[in-house]
């Protein structure tokens, strides 16, 4: 299998943490130059028409794209360690506690990226500086609601590391281009957490 | 188990399909008045910190939030007609389509009416008209892309109906409040597959 990443994003980055996390090996990592609109080429659209990445390419040649269902497909390939729910019950409250990260902090943290960091305009035109902002707001909402759940339990979802954890992993740290520390900025619980997922994938 | 549904929003009417696809039966509805607030009083908040509708409340008092979780979870209790794949690798599969309808048609078209329908400002504050519009531009992008997906197979996801179909359904009727009717403008694949949906499920 060949999987499409790119630097510094945070959805590439949240598949390779969880196939960090589970263990596998022998997936051939392949970079693509996003600054240089390599996902905008025919090639690259015959795998994912949306252009976006990751894309994770199967032996049999089709592709699957969208970062949680690539994990989706290697949690049934690789069940152990179990980060997305043994059945169908706990499937869905960790799928539940996965989308309350995504909606309500990366889409946020994101949008307040792509609408304000110079760096980003390559990629989000026209930039709406202010809608940013107002997003940048949001997410720190949230920011304060997840450091409220970490206060009450040790992992995202309650008490075991699942794929919750990594998506609110990569969305902290992509937060760092608009200089978020949790730990500096009176966030102990989120800092702690943090610390201890880094710990916690090799 | 009770359901928490409020008028007129695609989110919850998700659900409300997939439970009538699945024939399932004896879900109380609880209508929450999003107008008046009431999502956002502290009862309805320990429900769903989120703030957010449709909330699934199961017969031993959990509460479940996050339409798409909902259906994973009915999908556990009630298998047939399958709707989110019988195997790791379907539901991967279906997953990413319904991922592709949710990030780049539903999400623009939310944001589009969000922040530019007067009779959303109660919701979204501050709308900003703008960025508003151009959401409404990459939504567009994103029904022609859908519409050419539809000319080469029956249903979003491929051969048969599945989540991903509800999702799409879902949206475009919600696209109604900026005036878009698919027949009309031109889209005639699509508009063929919102009445094979419509009649699909009772």
């Amino acid at each position: 299998m060949k999987l499409y990443v790119s630097e510094r994003a945070p959805n590439p980055r949240r598949v390779q943490m969880f196939i960090a996390a589970k263990g596998i090996t022998g997936i051939t990592e392949v970079l693509v130059d996003i600054n240089a609109h390599e996902h905008r080429q025919a090639e690259f659209l015959a795998r994912n028409p949306m252009a976006r990445i990751p894309i994770l390419e199967l032996d049999d040649g089709r592709c699957l794209s969208e970062s949680r269902a690539i994990c989706s497909y290697l949690e049934g390939l690789y069940p152990e360690p179990n980060l997305m729910g043994r059945d169908a019950d706990e499937r869905a409250f960790i799928e539940m506690h996965d989308r309350h990260v995504e909606w309500y902090l990366t889409l946020p943290l994101a949008q307040a990226i792509r609408h304000q960091h110079p760096g980003l305009a390559v990629l989000e035109q026209p930039q709406f500086p202010e809608f940013g902002a107002s997003q940048q707001a949001k997410a720190m909402d949230s920011v304060r609601w997840l450091d409220g759940v970490l206060q009450r339990q040790p992992w995202v979802a309650g008490e075991r590391f699942t794929i919750a954890d990594i998506t609110a992993f990569c969305t902290i740290e992509f937060a760092r281009l608009l200089k978020f520390k949790p730990g500096e900025q009176g966030f102990g619980a989120l800092q702690a957490w943090r610390d201890r997922v880094a710990a916690q994938v090799p």
